[in-house]
């Protein structure tokens, strides 16, 4: 069989190394049909009661990425009203509840950055791992509702006192409380979080064959055990300081706070501050690997994507939650305004559904950039991710967007003013995905496949797929500033073309080629490698 | 390299066979640290336009279990009054409600199903395929809100009746639209996402290097193509016939829909009994393997394991979700009611805080379960993805009833009622999980993984994890009813012991092979496994 012959005597192999044996023994054997349900199999061995832990992964990943988006929920059912100008304390209100949203954003995806790094160090689990993450899991997604009491009542507080703030009624100690329970909540929670982590660590280098192939087989583990529990207390401690100067001056504990989320910026900052000035410290030389902070560092393109799929998944169906959740009118009001009518019924609801659809598509067509940007990337790193998550932001804010585009009366100026947002924060979005391919090409040699890199014959197709959101939504945006009157015409016909320009992509791209070499002469035209498409793309199968 | 040598010839090879080379040429470089990566990047390799559909499919996995368990929120979001009973009429719309979310989970289901069959025929894909794809999942993620229309306007309206049922206000004929208009959106909706389907089948049969490779291969590949598109459009054509009743008589559109959900029991029902009457029909011998409906019909593990992990993370979050929304009371309330006392405020806050915890840990540790069922598992059928079904739906409950604990006065009969619901929900989702490694056991040999079969070392210790849950929750039931006072104490006690009987789970299980072996002399003990374990489990390395 050859596909156990190595499991029982609990070897410290690489897990990896003992999948492709398995397939390879597996192939050979040619069982048909099984063919993707053997790799997931194989993959989650059970060898010696460690387990592989991409399921475990799997499922954090699913759970950051509904707790990253959870606050924007908040934001979209601020009560709008249909006046001519959003009133000021409305506009104060969703000023402070996006504050909520993006800071909640940022937190936790930097929790999830540390759990990435942790995890790329420890790449087996046993059962006492898994429930010490699951704990850990626990305390990240109640982080959001710490933030959502700190901020929402400092905000909330100060935009009372900026419409009265001529009476002191709220006086700065009066919010006392509700400003440090949240700060103390929040605090606790990463302290914890911190205690937990470490455990694991401490756990897993007890127990090596837990451990990276690389840590696994070095000399100097336990100056990576130091290493790791340093950089993981650091954050904890800088909390308890946090809270501490919350009973006496809670501005302080704000700025410790801010301190910590942007710790591993700083602490390059000043690593490389020192390095200038003292001259490069000396340092294991592979200690570089893991927890440098660099922008370069590896960061695991499959959880980038999982974290991804979750936020997209989760973005794309908050209208329906809402739509669901709001429940359907009482059958009594229903009766009297449309009185029996199933054609009235479908136009009050339609443009329900339409903002639905038309947030669905966007957000879909996003996803499918990112899994084709995705496809090509052969490795991912931390400046990636960074685009990556402030994509997903802006994608956060998007199904709100286009419901406000449905909210208000036809040709108002809060409409026009709601398809712009939608425009800009669409915008945004592809911009950042395209900043992506940006930041690989840079290092087209380690993070990109050969067909896209510059001069492969998939680049200019993959410049266009990620180029033609921002392209569209730009173009709208002007569209929509001269014609001002037609601005949610042209948003709907906006909606409608995108998924077929998608599927004619290939088509356009080849047109365009074609019409570039045109009016420039062949010899002349781009440079090598555009000729060199016609003959290298097999010819586009979607066009029969 | 050995690594793309074979990737520009447009090669119809499978895949997986790809992935093996590759990752065999890049462990023999010995890449250190990129173990991880290394084989989701390889995975999603681009084959000449054809991709893996792994990503897509995690992707769809992530929205349908997001909508599957969307409908819950409605009932979370039933007043509940503190009287000592529950009044009738919230019971009927509890119930109304509750049969909304039972319903939307089985079709929801249902369509998973159908989606996973196309996939496992379907095994790579291009642009186009993703798209239509895309457009499918925007239609399955409707259909929820279609049956809550439907549902709810017939559940009200009965409920209304049943009420004032002598004065006829609300005839029959009055609900007609609304009852109508659910129909219609649901019909369409399976209509059209039969059309697309159908259409990725004729696209994918146009291309057979995106096939499975057992049909790429085969002879009569038309005579699967009929095959296939037979089975889909069998439900869109009962959908439309449906939708044309539902102007007549609306009560026979709705067998024709239920005929839909449960469509291939009843087709492996009718061919079973024809099989008895005729005696079996002829078929072409490899067209079982596809779209038979069998129990024992393969169903892909990696995507059950996706879909659950979406169930549980999406149910796991729901009650931080409903708290974030609800969003902090205002400032000056808390000011009145606290009094600027922190402890006051976090008493107050506190049982929802236990609530959240509580649940978010049952979830986790139902998780955990499945999770290490499922690592054990080596092939997963249609009967086990039954009851793997069946636990998801009732975990989806869960939140819900942990909520209701915190929410009734102390002591009242109310509380007793949410503690004993908690109880039996937890029950029957430990105890479907328990049916599924029984089922797995009834055919240990292609389901499961040697360790875990009958006789195997891990046995008796997945049996302990299985039946814990269960175990617990039914002891947890008998003890409130007879100490009914103290309900609620044992209802914490058990959340917190349960965790640490996880963590212990191996030294308690030896300590208690250790006291039935002294019980029965050893020579006559439990029928050989038994005494085996000791030697053949290494010493638990929890315990140290």
């Amino acid at each position: 069989m050859g596909r156990h012959h190595h499991h029982r005597d609990g070897d410290t192999e690489e897990e990896h190394a003992a999948v492709v044996e398995q397939q390879v023994g597996e192939d050979a054997e040619g069982q048909p049909a099984a063919s993707t349900e053997s790799l997931a199999a194989s993959e989650s061995e059970p060898l010696g009661g460690t387990q592989s832990s991409h399921r475990l992964l799997a499922y954090s990943d699913a759970l950051i990425s509904i707790i990253a988006t959870v606050m924007i929920l908040p934001v979209a059912h601020t009560k709008m009203e249909n006046d001519e100008e959003l009133t000021q304390s409305i506009q104060l209100l969703l000023t402070t509840k996006i504050a909520v949203y993006l800071m909640t954003f940022l937190i936790v995806t930097v929790a999830w950055a540390a759990h990435i790094r942790l995890f790329q160090v420890i790449v087996r689990i046993d059962d006492c791992v898994a429930l010490l993450n699951l704990a850990c899991m626990m305390l990240i997604t109640f982080l959001p509702y710490t933030v959502g009491i700190g901020l929402t009542f400092d905000g909330r507080v100060r935009q009372v006192r900026q419409v009265h703030f001529l009476s002191l009624q709220f006086s700065l100690m009066a919010t006392f409380p509700s400003n440090v329970l949240g700060i103390l909540l929040f605090c606790g929670c990463v302290m914890v979080m911190g205690v937990i982590q470490s455990a694991i660590v401490l756990y897993a280098f007890s127990r090596p064959f837990l451990l990276n192939r690389h840590i696994q087989e070095s000399e100097n583990r336990a100056f990576y055990k130091h290493h790791i529990l340093k950089v993981l207390l650091r954050v904890p401690l800088m909390c308890l300081f946090a809270s501490i100067f919350s009973f006496i001056l809670f501005q302080l504990s704000y700025v410790l706070l801010a301190v910590v989320i942007f710790l591993p910026y700083i602490s390059q900052c000043v690593k490389w501050c020192r390095g200038k000035v003292i001259g490069p410290l000396e340092e294991t030389p592979d200690s570089v690997m893991f927890y440098t902070y660099l922008p370069s560092e590896p960061l695991s393109k499959e959880r980038v994507e999982a974290f991804s799929d979750g936020v997209y998944a989760i973005v794309a169906t908050l209208l329906i939650l809402d739509i669901c959740e709001d429940n359907v009118p009482d059958p009594s009001v229903v009766q009297k305004r449309f009185g029996g009518s199933l054609v009235a019924a479908l136009q009050a609801y339609g443009p329900e559904y339409l903002a639905y659809f038309g947030s669905f598509a966007t957000v879909g067509l996003l996803w499918f950039v990112h899994h084709s940007l995705f496809l090509h990337v052969t490795k991912a790193t931390r400046l990636m991710g960074l685009m990556n998550t402030l994509s997903l932001a802006f994608v956060g804010g998007l199904p709100l967007a286009y419901q406000l585009t449905h909210e208000f009366p036809h040709e108002s100026r809060n409409e026009l003013e709601a398809v712009q947002t939608s425009c800009v924060i669409v915008f945004f979005a592809g911009v950042f995905q395209l900043a992506i391919w940006v930041v690989a090409l840079h290092n087209e040699r380690e993070t990109l496949h050969p067909s896209v890199r510059y001069g492969g014959p998939e680049h200019v197709f993959m410049l266009a797929k990620l180029a033609l959101y921002p392209c569209v939504a730009l173009g709208t945006f002007f569209l929509t500033c001269v014609l001002s009157r037609f601005s949610v015409t042209i948003f709907h016909l906006m909606e409608i073309i995108v998924p077929f320009a998608f599927l004619l992509l290939r088509l356009l791209v080849r047109v365009a080629l074609a019409l570039l070499r045109l009016l420039f002469c062949p010899r002349r035209g781009e440079p090598g490698n555009m000729e060199e498409d016609d003959t290298r793309v097999p010819f586009n199968p979607l066009v029969t």
